[in-house]
């Protein structure tokens, strides 16, 4: 048995994402499919890519991660299949599956041109249910990820915005809002381990806002501020029973400080 | 082969929703999965609940149901498996799995407290990841509710709006608005029956409205208002072909009185 | 094993789309349903119409495609299997099968009327958990369709919008919108193939706008408009990485002439 998890921002108002699983089900019944998400915002490629981040390796070894945000779709931008010591991630070659594969090794990258594991006629606007979703389906029935097209040595990598280091802290900014509102910044939580509270406090501007470091969202009162270890590893500005985006007016890109507290 | 239902507030539009189905596919291959709904407004314990309590009776016997709207996660509150004569319900122990219990008549409550069923380490934000999901995914193996800590008398129930009987009628109130808009009402829909038309008529107040009591939404003319036995045998309030949320302005906690016609 | 393919107008808030799954998992666990959505929009009996359509083909032969758009529930309006080829429907008879039935050969039409196939007591306002999930588990059991209930000579047909030819072009409308804000219209895409920018151009009103012809969403420039044909074989207005719907107030029923290119 073969997992296969899409990741998509083709929403689920239309028959998209519906039409990749029938597509599946008809070439590789057997394999089981798991929605990561289709909510991506449409052509968002960097979300996209942090959602595959964080799901992915929740998965069994084996699972076909499927990654199209797609904005490129029709023009000359390349598929690609690649297979790590853990799964295989297929998707556009536009950097979607770029930052999973931060964390793994990576055996071998091919781009998708064998035409003989798509649907025919290609349409020009829907590559998930004519290239991709095929494509996942003959990899979930066995067919090596070699037989799919050349060889390829590079993939596009999408730039991580890194930290900087200040004389009293370190500058972030953030990189995703959830459905919470919780703001997820590109600053590893464990800095602030294991006595979040006591050294730390986070702030930001525009407007200024700051908040103590805590274990959980209750730490904090409700409707207050309070910057917590996420699950993803990574630094989360939250609002104990409300929401970040809304209350602090945060969204990706907004500056977010850790900084040392007075004593 | 075993059933999971799954209820939270996490939404469709983050990888959270998929990734409690990777954790299930990795250590329980073999279970199926069926979302009841993520959508429940964050931290909503009562929708939750009335979700839950709404859905749950139509599954196989034996589902593992488990429910997350846990706006207290991280905090000491406890979490629960809940095992009854049809099936097991496992969630923070809030109150959200306790209108679905309700109606069952309980055997056994475990409070999940034994760390060998859980993914380490634990966030102190996700336990829907990090707990939950792998402990459905045991049950589902056959891991005995016993075995994942030790037995306890009570669990936390939210109390239902229990309807007033006035001089003329009864007076409720909405409990509930789908997403069509339709208000469900804490007033048992038998009370109407079998002649629903005959006898009473629905009226609310700010702004003042009032409407019969039909079998279905087209027994009234387009863009009226009906009160009418809903399929979870409360009592709704709808507008044909419309929305009696925005046309009525209903919304929970709105008062509906049901009175008897003048002859 | 058989599938069956969900289309409803239930959303996924509620436990609508959760609950026909668990009673097909009751009466059909071997069963796999797939949804293909449960976001068209309440009571839009044409938008699941052009859904159903454009997914429903992309499914494993023998697959069971239940549609319930069904703003007539409860009300004296009949429920129907309809055999084909390929694949059996099921939904009201209210058209919201017709347009896919439109390219398929009918072998056989039965009303739904035998109760023992369905959820006992049936609710007035839920035939989607009484009726029609039942009856497809039966189905997906192998029950023949001619169990089900009486045959039928015809089913409801929904008119689809059919194209003028005015001296210098077609003038056609729009009949859906997707989740990116493209505009599906009824004109068939292959009317500005094989060469499609050269010939054509795509013009509309209120306001007033004109676009290109091209194969692809990048083929202009961003933010501009382009016609291309779509992955349902008709011809889409779209806005490189823009939304047709908010830039140019394209909806269905909006009016989009493509004209021939002064040489």
């Amino acid at each position: 048995m073969r997992w296969i998890s899409l990741t998509t921002d083709f929403g689920t108002q239309d028959w998209f994402a519906g039409v990749l699983k029938g597509v599946i089900a008809r070439l590789a019944p057997k394999a089981r499919v798991i929605d990561l998400t289709h909510q991506i915002a449409p052509g968002d490629v960097r979300a996209g890519a942090l959602a595959l981040a964080a799901g992915a390796p929740y998965f069994p070894k084996g699972t076909i991660h499927v990654a199209i945000v797609d904005p490129g779709v029709g023009s000359q931008r390349r598929a690609i299949a690649v297979e790590t010591d853990n799964y295989i991630y297929v998707g556009p070659d536009n950097g979607v599956i770029s930052w999973a594969l931060a964390v793994e090794r990576v055996h071998s990258i091919h781009e998708l041109s064998d035409e003989s594991y798509w649907l025919q006629p290609l349409s020009r606007t829907f590559h998930g249910r004519d290239l991709f979703a095929p494509v996942a389906a003959h990899l979930a029935r066995g067919v090596p990820v070699r037989k799919l097209g050349p060889s390829r040595r590079e993939y596009v990598q999408l730039d991580w915005p890194l930290p900087k280091k200040l004389t009293n802290g370190i500058q972030g900014e953030v990189v995703y809002v959830d459905r919470f509102g919780n703001a997820v910044t590109n600053l590893v939580a464990n800095l602030v381990e294991p006595d979040p509270g006591k050294k730390w406090e986070a702030v930001g501007s525009a407007p200024r806002w700051s908040c103590p470091v805590g274990a959980y969202y209750q730490a904090v009162s409700p409707g207050k501020a309070v910057a917590l270890p996420g699950s993803t590893g990574l630094l989360e500005i939250a609002i104990n029973g409300g929401s970040a985006e809304k209350v602090l007016g945060l969204k990706v890109g907004s500056m977010v400080v850790l900084r040392k507290k007075k004593k």
